[in-house]
């Protein structure tokens, strides 16, 4: 096992199953996590700091100290508001040097993994600390899409993977080939609560989450978890199709078990490039 | 003046908006409404009839029999579920005709317009009737965009054409570079509404409507009204950009008037294609 673990924790819930996960595996961990992004939750009895992203290059001197010597980036870190941002000189200056521009996310996360091994860091994967987290090209569970559920998957992967050229959302709900939502910033618990809202007459909708085309598969990839079935559940989904290489199942036993009690298909999609 | 005109009724507001301006012409109409889609307020006091959308083709029959020659589309009209839809026999072999699908939205209206003026109808676009409503490539109002707020203009152009060749939406919200949130089928309140909660510190955003790329201009087209205003300003936009020769604006003495009040800009820009 390897040194002390530095968690970058943004939003959501995988920060914390991977806090979780090494608290099991007896890891050491270190987490940073950043102010008005990271669930509170993440960090209860970890070794940790908050810091703001505006001072993130600090954050990076935290890590050195704390004997950090491998770094994984787990769940969304959102761009604020500029005036939030407030970046520091130091991180102003970093952030120049990542070539982080004003638009996009990933232009910045990309850039964000090249910088912290020049800063002497190990990024790795968060699929290959937690192991069997990739989706693969197959069916998980006992249900499998059907005609008109595969007809909706390829239409999600076509609308995702458009909007994840222009760097927007990972994530999409069809049913009967209508495109119900998409999502950007409100994330996939809010998409699937709207899809629900939205939902037609009979056979119910695919969630469908792929990659963005241009992601450094150690940024930040979408992920679904037990949350994530809870969801579909309430929304009345028919399934889940994830890329194939390109998203992560959080704790796949539950998840398995939690898709096939909800009647659910879950498959892993492979993507031709 | 042009004699009985048949309004086919879709959702939102923009049916409304046509019947009350041919009200106040003297114009005759027939409005044909949408089980589970028109608003109801929509045919009040007027001539009408609610049919099923998988009736459709009666409904041209109706229209027929009230003396209807010339025909609008105003208004989203959606695909329901296929068993919602269950169309009779006549209207199968019509959306067979047209070539209608299970994929796509706009698919089924572009092939929709050229099947009525097989029937005999004249289509025309809710522009020729109401006027002034297509959008110019200039600014309205008061207010212009500043050097942020047109990056945030050309950000959400490219994302929501993007979305729009797949048949997709037609807004998104774009904040600093960032998109907040982008449209399916929930409709641009629910857009704004979404926008105004995952809002960033600083300059607000910007609303952004095209048409879809392929979409027929006499088929149902983008449009806004007073209240996408008063959503605007709920969700602290700074602004409206809209596709000029693709969008329209409904009552527009009084939209510039709420924009204006509401310190909005509204902007009219060409899309070169």
């Amino acid at each position: 096992m390897a040194g002390k673990l530095g968690i970058l924790a943004g939003g959501g819930p995988l920060p914390g199953w991977l806090v979780e996960s090494c608290r099991r595996q007896g890891r050491e961990v270190f987490v940073l996590a950043f102010e008005g992004q990271t669930e509170p939750a993440t960090v209860q009895g970890m070794e940790h700091a908050w810091i703001r992203l505006g001072a993130a290059a600090s954050g990076l001197e935290i890590l050195k100290q704390a004997g950090v010597a491998d770094l994984v980036m787990a769940g969304p870190v959102l761009r604020p508001g500029l005036s939030e941002l407030k970046p520091d000189l130091r991180t102003a200056k970093w952030l120049a040097q990542t070539g982080a521009g004003l638009l996009g996310d990933d232009g910045l996360l990309s850039g964000v993994v090249q910088r912290l091994e020049q800063e002497g860091f190990t990024v790795v994967g968060i699929d290959q600390l937690l192991g069997d987290l990739m989706v693969e090209a197959r069916t998980y569970g006992k249900l499998k899409p059907d005609g008109m559920a595969r007809a909706d998957i390829a239409r999600g992967i076509a609308v995702a993977r458009r909007l994840g050229a222009e760097d927007v959302g990972q994530a999409v709900v069809v049913q009967q080939g209508l495109v119900l939502a998409v999502e950007a910033l409100e994330g996939t618990d809010a998409l699937l609560t709207r899809s629900g809202e939205l939902r037609r007459d009979g056979p119910g909708g695919v969630l469908v989450k792929v990659m963005k085309p241009q992601q450094d598969s150690r940024a930040d990839l979408p992920a679904i978890g037990t949350r994530t079935i809870a969801g579909a559940r309430a929304a009345r989904l028919r399934g889940i199709a994830l890329e194939a290489g390109g998203t992560l199942i959080i704790d796949r036993a539950a998840v398995v078990d939690a898709a096939d009690a909800a009647e659910l298909f879950l498959v892993g999609v492979p993507i031709e490039t």
